[in-house]
């Protein structure tokens, strides 16, 4: 069986860390579905999911490793090539990866304890965002 | 329902980027699932799959990432252990990953307007490579 | 069809990296499926997983990157506000991410000749692990 969920947020971009676990269990418990796997994906190119420690610290440690790796103030064939600025923004998603899936059993996800799922949301302004969350099993 | 299908490429190596969107839509066609999942897997070690804006500026800005943390003109334990040249291919294929998931609804892919599936080739010389596209759903 | 699987790990910490393709083929036997996907994932905000070509080489290499990029030696908000010395773990099992979907076919998994299904534990002590592998397929 296969139950499409979708989970709408308010970004306000530049590395905007957002803990979506509580709407992934909306979803799920939505769904009836009690053993499967969960995809979310972001149906953009500037952001990403993955798993965090959804607490400031492990935030902010997060995002300086973008400002490290992938700096916005610097030069960007993508900002060349458009008069836009958020080349990094692109870099940044493409690394992180749109995607990730989940499984769940018992009707619950098996995540850690400490363990949230994050989106970040890399553009350089806010915007309005879905979140696809396609869910399949028994 | 499992539908299996495959991406036949003629990769130039050297992060070569290429857009295989198109190819997905294909194999998905194919199927004849409306909505599930599919997830498009490198049987290699030396290339990986994400998702970006497919245009010249952000391909030479993600290609400029991995020249920057992963060079390729340094030491290389697997190259001075194997005699390779393709360390760096390696470490950089592991980061971003040989495995990426996307769903579908009615249909067709859930991606953004400007989100294209990639394909990107590290390895350091030209190669014949066939990718795996396993959907699944209804 | 659902199944799940669990693999259990001995982990050292300190991006000890370990080829869990045995017990992934073990799991998979168990299952009796053939055609479909396996969901690797790791319960946990301090680890993950990806492929590599499992040799010590490539391991070395890639430890190499998470050292420059993610340098544990340096000041993290997560160990300043909790206490921790693992803020360098947290974001490095972000990046690398706790997810892999990996196709089977035929009864065994898609994977290259050169490539190995990697767990790498980046926490800072020994710790005893459990990963989830849910399969789906028929």
């Amino acid at each position: 069986m296969v139950k499409t969920g979708t989970i709408k947020l308010s970004a306000r971009g530049d590395a905007d860390v957002q803990d979506i676990t509580p709407q992934l269990h909306q979803e799920l418990d939505k769904s009836g579905l009690k053993d499967g796997i969960a995809t979310v994906f972001c149906a953009s190119a500037t952001s990403a999911v993955t798993t965090l420690e959804f607490e400031s610290g492990c935030v902010d440690d997060l995002r300086r490793l973008f400002d490290e790796i992938v700096a916005p103030d610097r030069e960007y064939a993508h900002n060349a090539r458009w008069g836009d600025g958020n080349g990094h923004s692109h870099v940044r998603a493409a690394l992180l990866g749109p995607s990730l899936t989940i499984p769940f059993s018992g009707g619950t996800f098996t995540l850690g304890t400490w363990q949230q799922v994050i989106y970040v949301d890399f553009d350089t302004r806010a915007r309005q965002r879905e979140l696809v969350v396609q869910m399949m099993g028994e």
